[in-house]
């Protein structure tokens, strides 16, 4: 049996910060914007110390990409919480709808987004993969709870995946598109992002409602 | 008055050949993979004339973005006659549906959007003009169609911006970011975009028709 972790060991710990200081360079100056030597000034060690943990620059990148989808996991939780034993649909759509968008619209998801995104093209695997475990699993776990709904006869969503895509292409689609070209993170108030989710749920019930 | 236009002249045939090499460059290499050495090189000119026409790569990154909402005006014409004198608008939602998600999976159109959204940050100001004649300006159009479909109780938009909002979001979400995330252009078989033109229609009219 394991006793209390003792904590992370003194290699393991030079690892978190090297990958928390590339993590930094990388949301901040973009892949090319970063060299090793920023990595290892940043996170206060050597460059053959980062050398030891990373092959290269493209290894590290991978590593930071995919460490993002775990925060997923959060997400994918939220959408499983959201609606059991639900006796006002409606209300509880628009408050995990609320959740939701704030969640999606933090200033380091939305720049994490940018960096995929601009290198996806280059490196198509660290795309794909990034699609897979964060976009599209999030998108599932909203297609079950769909299904359950439609099942329980709360909802009717035949198509369970193109509700949950309809309903986060109705929730996401302005707020987000006008970060990723304008570049800045906060345009859109408190509010808007409040009235967004509301106008959503209007029409996702709408459409997708047992009326 | 002007006689028949005799062509460009010599100094403008050499901009628009400099225009064109740089266009194929930023989309394919992105801003930082391009040099003015390589832009030189693809137009066949020397050196000098490039830095002639454009005073950095800067400057001439900003043109090469900002001449690409040009096209924009072509999908804002077919937002305009999309639903003239229409006699069954469904049918009409579901036709121009069906062009307007091919127009904006070309390619072209979706390097382009990476490419802009990779140096948003960047550069705020090419984002944000880029946004503001790209990106909004079609959607102004279709919430004037909305408008006048509603004054005409063809459709039921109280808010006709949040209902073009809602149009386009349902329509792209998904195949716009599985391109973006990773980085094929394509993934989306002609089939799945008709499907995708469909559903959308088919949530739109529930959600925003007169019934």
């Amino acid at each position: 049996m394991p006793v209390v972790a003792p904590g992370l060991n003194r290699s393991a710990r030079k690892r978190k910060l090297i990958l928390d200081a590339a993590t930094q360079a990388f949301l901040g100056h973009g892949y090319d914007g970063t060299s090793m030597d920023d990595v290892a000034a940043l996170a206060a060690v050597s460059k053959p110390t980062v050398y030891k943990h990373f092959a290269d620059k493209e290894r590290l990148f991978y590593e930071i990409v995919l460490a993002t989808t775990d925060p997923m996991s959060d997400l994918v939780r939220l959408v499983a919480n959201a609606f059991l034993n639900t006796d006002d649909l409606e209300r509880d759509l628009r408050a995990f709808a609320r959740q939701f968008i704030r969640a999606l619209m933090q200033p380091d998801v939305l720049r994490l987004r940018r960096l995929v995104i601009a290198n996806a093209e280059r490196f198509p695997e660290m795309g794909r993969a990034w699609y897979e475990h964060g976009f599209e699993r999030a998108l599932a776990a909203l297609a079950d709870q769909f299904q359950r709904l439609t099942e329980q006869q709360l909802l009717a969503a035949d198509d369970p995946q193109m509700a949950a895509n309809h309903f986060v292409g109705l929730l996401l689609w302005i707020p987000i598109n006008r970060v990723m070209f304008t570049g800045v993170t906060d345009v859109t108030s408190d509010a808007e992002l409040t009235h967004f989710a509301d106008a959503a749920v209007r029409v996702f019930v709408r459409a997708y409602g047992r009326s």
